[in-house]
């Protein structure tokens, strides 16, 4: 086990009665708030009022910047810095899913940096030093990104998604209230599942560095508890049990616990950005299909005990197969998981997505030198496993 | 489930090479250091050397009050805090077990108040409200202290033994590094481990109040992570692997990660206060002889399918067993585990203590009212139950 530092300070309120507190919560930062806020379906499912109204209640005065993009935009956040700046704005709240929130916490990064790009900072040309506090009201259980310190921002005429991670854009205080998800269509519902289970598989989980036996086992408890209750939500959306239970997961799935002493790059995350960024696809989406084939690819002799147990332990795989045997029941297990219980599609060609891009794609995810997780990953490794997905 | 707010900013150091943090961590919050230890484990180590000469190195000066008690006496915390304001003490530092952090936490809340006396603290006659900086270096797992807030304080003169309880006193950073607890005698490592499975036992597992699925899991996997490495210290104490997993998993079994949305007393604990506050008992000690009587005298057609889930996830109990019987053979096996397997004298007479505090000590227990938990236990209750364990 690596030595780490466990350190998450956001508070957060869960259930249906806590957004009462929103108010005070965000005026101990001040008076004047950014409200940042994604398509429309928060406006139709009333949430947008009540918002408006508590913030009102607290004698808070409010700018709004909403129609924030699936795969936020480095326009968007350099759209909110200017406001933030114009209004002279104390704390910005984010209202919505993961990419709401990442885009808020670029806002609040770059509005009191040095410059007005966003991607100065995410490319080193300027640092992150003072950042606005963030606040946020979560209404899709998936990126995790209500407590962690990082937000993934797309450049689109580069066709870039990367990442901007510092603690500093950690929110200081999240609201999960479950029954805000109880609308959250099947097909977001069922890629946010995924990104939570890709979260415990790419960071932590399939290593082959060192790791707490205890948070191995706590890592295999969050991942069933969403292959249990993914399904479930799908079936009924208002099951309250279902939702809470993914939320929760969502959150523990990224908020370090669980990555404790162990450092990889998350290459499914690395290929998926790629992915994502010339395609603009669902994040969770692209690793529904990504992760079945990695898993394949990397499928060896030293990594098969390590598939196979996850089998075992998650998916009801036949603990007394050879070890490459149920590694493969594994893989197959998973794929079915999320391309028939899940529901979503199982190829790249499904998505629309040919070989044209992969050799730019890999160039950049390997830009600087091979991806390092269980198995490192060439430039030739990642075209062929995008090849695997066609 | 209840709503509820999770918010734990302790920054936690885990690994053998962390303490070098120790000097730039602590002069964040100032110059002068109050060191507060135990017993002479500590100075024998060498632990008590090398902090001094990492406090040096960082410029800071250090005031010393050894000698803590297990069970830490009120009069000691107050020797600590007039230390505090005659020296002008910034920050905090706890070096040892659970009964030193806890009368670190309850000196750190005395010194800046209005009383001399923590006691009037305690029982609402003053009010905690500055609070010195705490900062801890674990040296024995068990009372999960070194993640929250409350200190556990006696008064030998009134036999009490009485919890502070604020977030106020929550350390602000905590060093764990589980090569220190390679030396920790036998009796202290069984007694721990059992401290960390008696806070998920009472606090939260059982308990009749519905909460997360995902929480429920993971407390078992807490649990069988205690069941399967304190074995491993007990034969092996320099096994860093099994004392990495004890430490880590002290901290999660009380950092109110896994307590989320339920609210219960605490029966055994409740029950134990009362026996270390007459008979100045190892904490852990005392949980192991209650917690198997306990339970079967909770037993019944409710509980015991809890019971049972808990010996089948955990003990390897017979999933086939009916309720009744299978929570029968759960508390045998539990009870196995304790005085066998952990080693720990199983009755309270082995421990020299007989009936005649039991009516007063039941009382005090129950001075508020019937304790709440999983069963409300009245005072003739809490009197069977330590009739059990004689």
């Amino acid at each position: 086990m690596n030595d780490f530092i466990f350190h998450n300070p956001t508070k957060v309120y869960f259930g249906t009665e806590q957004l009462a507190h929103l108010g005070e919560e965000l005026a101990t930062f001040g008076t004047k708030v950014l409200l940042v806020y994604g398509g429309g379906s928060i406006k139709k499912s009333g949430l947008y009022d009540r918002i408006h109204a508590l913030l009102a209640d607290a004698g808070l005065s409010v700018t709004s910047l909403g129609g924030v993009e699936p795969n936020p935009r480095h326009t968007t956040v350099n759209e909110g810095a200017v406001l933030c700046r114009r209004e002279g704005v104390d704390v910005v709240l984010a209202v919505g899913g993961g990419s709401t929130i990442d885009c808020a916490k670029a806002i609040a990064a770059t509005a009191p940096s040095t410059t007005d790009d966003v991607w100065d900072l995410i490319e080193g040309r300027a640092t992150v030093g003072e950042v606005l506090p963030i606040v946020t009201v979560l209404t899709l259980a998936g990126t995790g990104s209500e407590m962690d310190g990082s937000a993934v921002i797309s450049n689109k005429p580069r066709n870039l998604k990367c990442s901007l991670r510092t603690p500093l854009v950690r929110p200081r205080v999240t609201f999960e209230d479950p029954s805000l998800t109880a609308t959250v269509p099947a097909y977001q519902t069922a890629c946010g599942s995924i990104d939570i289970m890709s979260h415990i598989f790419d960071a932590t989980y399939f290593t082959d560095q060192p790791q707490l036996d205890m948070l191995v086992r706590v890592q295999e408890e969050v991942l069933k508890t969403v292959i249990h209750f993914a399904p479930i939500a799908l079936d009924d959306p208002a099951n309250l049990d279902a939702r809470a239970n993914l939320m929760w997961a969502s959150s523990w799935a990224l908020n370090d616990f669980l990555f404790d002493g162990v450092k990889q790059q998350g290459a499914c995350h690395v290929m998926e950005h790629e992915l994502s960024a010339y395609y603009d696809i669902t994040h969770g989406h692209g690793l529904a299909i990504l992760i079945p084939r990695w898993l394949r690819y990397i499928l060896d002799d030293t990594t098969a005990p390590l598939i196979h147990r996850f089998g075992v332990r998650c998916l009801d795989i036949d603990a007394s197969l050879a070890p490459i045997a149920g590694a493969e029941a594994t893989t197959c297990a998973l794929a079915h998981f999320f391309f028939d219980t899940l529901g979503v599609a199982a190829t790249f060609t499904d998505l629309g997505i040919d070989e044209r891009h992969f050799a730019d794609m890999a160039d950049h995810a390997c830009e600087h030198g091979p991806i390092q997780s269980i198995k490192t990953l060439t430039r030739d490794d990642v075209i062929a496993i995008y090849k695997l997905c066609l």
